[in-house]
């Protein structure tokens, strides 16, 4: 593979039921949403019940064309230090893909209803993939104070 | 966005060590291996190793353009049930993406020394997130029998 291609994705299907656009970034975990598969993709969910979570991985479609920034404060807070972007889970990188991990509510046909899903009402979804606790699930993972902080406060 | 339209990413930068392309799906818990991320997004790293673990999202590029399979047997293990694909982790998606959390060794400059990446070697980077345990880490993940006799097999 050329190191300079482009690679491109397609969307499986759609967030039918979620975030409004320009709402808060918090407090989505135990919001409720739903996800619509394309049918020619449904057969490929057999199973996925059987699983309590799963992980979308989602498009984050930007509403600006404004450059990457390098570093952010974040959350855009100010009193935060200013990071490395790939210190973040800020929405604006190189390549906007989002992996959520979700509670897996229920199935009916192409349709999955979620718990705790960040993503927009709109937002394409590229895959689905079953929570491994073995891999997935790292008991301790310590992280740095500014993030301490965040957590602290929206607790 | 048409919901018909390709979306484009491009690599960050490249898996420089690790598995050699055919080595078997196993046994990469403990495997460390080297990723490069391109020059220009060096700066966007800052920060990140006050992280112990992190998010690679790699493209697996397959080896062949068969058309993908809606249902699979797990690790193509034919005493194992057929399940619809996204139950599975199988390499061959709609989108070939794949997440892998890694423990982060050490960061020199642009290049990451990590610690149970499953990418081959030469694999496209598209994304480095940090791993946060409030999201990522799910304490309760109830999964099928199928994996559980993947898992007792591998231990």
């Amino acid at each position: 593979m050329d190191p300079d291609s482009l690679l491109t994705v397609k969307p499986i299907g759609r967030v039918i039921l979620g975030r409004a656009r320009g709402a808060g970034g918090d407090c989505w975990e135990e919001a409720e949403s739903e996800i619509e598969i394309d049918p020619a993709w449904r057969d490929a969910l057999d199973g996925l019940d059987e699983f309590s979570h799963m992980w979308v991985i989602w498009w984050l479609d930007a509403t600006d064309d404004a450059p990457i920034p390098l570093r952010v404060h974040p959350q855009r807070r100010e009193d935060l230090p200013l990071v490395g972007l790939f210190s973040t889970r800020s929405p604006r990188r190189p390549n906007p893909i989002a992996i959520t991990a979700v509670r897996l509510l229920a199935r009916e046909g192409g349709r999955l209803r979620v718990r705790g899903l960040d993503a927009f009402e709109g937002s394409a979804v590229l895959d689905l993939k079953p929570y491994l606790s073995r891999g997935d699930q790292i008991a301790d993972s310590p992280y740095p104070e500014w993030l301490d902080r965040l957590w602290q406060e929206s607790q």
